[in-house]
């Protein structure tokens, strides 16, 4: 087998010095277990706009889409939010998202044991939670065009953006998200405003349709996206698999990953279509942002970096055993009290993420 | 003063009977308080379907135009989910908020001292909550063109909506904002997605304008929709007054009332914009949905309908010490330990619907 290929983009705030901690793991698993990685680094976001004008060069997207997998940590930051829409740090992720056809966002909310206490709900609503949130995502309303601001003869201004689904982006979504609840609970839990919009409408008929003609062995059941927002809160227990367009899936799996009171520890997938060969695109990246405020002191959490490269070892590398060493240091480490600032509970140890990440190396 | 008009819509579901309680508080005040209300009644939603071929008949929305204030309970049921969109019982409720001009949709989520074990969150998060989420109600994505369901070419089907929004829309809620912020926290916090929705920049930039031009007392912040959705679950109480779109407005603000663990609890009012007599459209109803699987037998909690008759009162009618005595006594009968279903908890006293609202009258 050739070597196997990634890219990482550390990007803005915190970024750099979680993917600085990620590379020691990479080498850990070349040193250890013999599995080399030919690994290059490359700017996006502010970083890449600071340095060449664009938060993504057209050579950064040509390596990203030349490699087997992509790792990101983090875009973004007030230096930069006054920048125009395609001059911002967001804009070089979408960016990636589309010309890598990243569809399908997988994002895990699941409350580790050792935290539960760290959840701002009743430790009995969260404890054993395990979501996975599949989140359509190079459609919808962040692409859909006609969108943009424009004058209009009054003299006010009108703002327009458009959502638009078509089957084919339903289904290869929604198949997905069945795959998924087949390896779990089995459940799915399709989520829409199919009462208000038509586009919603059609999503809801189209999972349907799929799941008649494939996947009649799941148990799929339909949520409004306010009542789901609902539920999350209420009993988010009952839930197993949820799919969900793209801008319900950016605000239900915040809503998700913030009940397990522990974003520092969540990562995500962003997977494309498996092509001939087997292979499919794919880019892994925490679900917590660049926090500017804590950057470059040693202080951000490793860990959601850390759980991201171990679903880049699952996804993408089909290294099951080598993702399993990986998740279950962090378990145990959790386990011993070490945490850093943003789960830390009294009575537990307080450390860097350079600590936590040696703690995190030393029990693989 | 001509006598004041209301029209009540019962609707569908547990609908009828918690306006029927709500008919008794009515008569209350003309019989302890001089406050007499002309008072008609009317269909929506599947009841109207049932009746007419329609969620809502013209002739019942021009009575609505009419009147001083409309009184909904609730909408929607199993039984129409297959209907056609312009059939369905949702399309009354649209319809009533688009012909009225209904721009500003009021939601309180407040924790009731007597209730904050009810929450799923944790006792410290949610004591005092005390939210108002002012939703856009007449623009943005429910009622934006083109949209629909088109057959492609290619055999795929396109589903489309449109969010589309006007300065003098964004203008208009946020003043409502503004205004409402003076009289409680003076904090006003702004949400949309202007970080990938030309329609959320264009909502920022603007409300960032009049609250320069007018408002400069009140404190403005702004967080984007998904941060929004998950400082609701982290952090609740740092928020004041919440302003959003229609469709952000929709999923926050059902988060937010779940924050409170009792939706049973919570009225919402929709308000048009002021005439040249000083009147406004309004329109109060609970946020809580037609329930149908305990419709009809004497379990609902009527405090929701009481509530937004209270939220009627002070809004409609400037009746604030005639809300108060309401309120209060809601306050006083929930601190004796009487609780329907929806609220019930362990050492409490269970009542059906009925015997809450002697209650709540009795204490009045
Ligand atoms: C950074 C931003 C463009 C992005 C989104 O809205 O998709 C983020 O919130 C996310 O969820 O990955
Ligand atoms: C019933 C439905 C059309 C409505 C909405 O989506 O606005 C409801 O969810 C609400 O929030 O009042």
């Amino acid at each position: 087998m050739s070597k196997r290929s990634l890219l990482l983009l550390p990007g803005d705030g915190i970024g750099p010095e979680v993917m600085r901690q990620v590379r020691r793991v990479i080498d850990w698993y070349a040193r250890k277990r013999g599995i080399e990685f030919a690994v290059e680094e490359g700017l996006v976001g502010g970083c890449s706009y600071d340095a060449h004008g664009t938060p993504l060069t057209d050579e950064t997207m040509a390596r990203a889409l030349a490699v087997d997998a992509v790792l990101l940590a983090a875009v973004g930051g007030p230096k930069w939010d006054n920048l125009g829409f395609d001059k911002r740090p967001e804009a070089g992720l979408l960016r990636l998202r589309k010309e890598m056809q990243l569809f399908a966002n997988l994002r895990p909310a699941k409350v580790f044991d050792a935290l539960v206490d760290a959840s701002t709900l009743k430790p009995d609503v969260v404890r054993g939670l395990d979501i996975m949130i599949v989140r359509e995502l190079t459609g919808g309303v962040y692409f859909g065009e006609p969108r943009g601001i424009t004058d209009l003869p009054n003299g006010e201004r009108r703002g327009v953006n458009t959502q638009v689904y078509d089957t084919h982006e339903i289904h290869r979504v929604a198949r997905v998200a069945f795959e998924l609840a087949r390896k779990r609970g089995n459940k799915v839990c399709s989520s829409e405003k199919g009462n208000v919009m038509e586009s919603g409408l059609l999503w809801r008929q189209e999972v349907i349709a799929l799941h008649k003609a494939e996947y009649q062995d799941v148990e799929l059941s339909h949520m409004l996206a306010d009542a789901a927002a609902m539920q999350l809160v209420r009993n988010p227990k009952q839930f197993d698999v949820i799919v969900t367009d793209n801008l319900f899936g950016d605000i239900l799996s915040d809503e998700a990953s913030m009940l397990t009171g522990s974003i520092g520890m969540l990562p995500s997938a962003s997977l494309g279509a498996t092509d001939a060969n087997g292979k499919r695109k794919a880019l892994y990246e925490p679900v917590h942002g660049s926090a500017p405020d804590i950057a470059g002191r040693d202080l951000a959490n490793p860990i959601a970096m850390f759980l991201s490269f171990a679903m880049a070892l699952r996804w993408s590398f089909d290294l099951q055993a080598e993702a399993d060493i990986l998740e279950n240091a962090v378990e145990n480490v959790l386990n011993t009290g070490l945490r850093t600032g943003d789960i830390m509970q009294p009575g537990m140890a307080r450390v860097s993420t350079s600590v936590m990440a040696d703690s995190i190396l030393r029990e693989m």
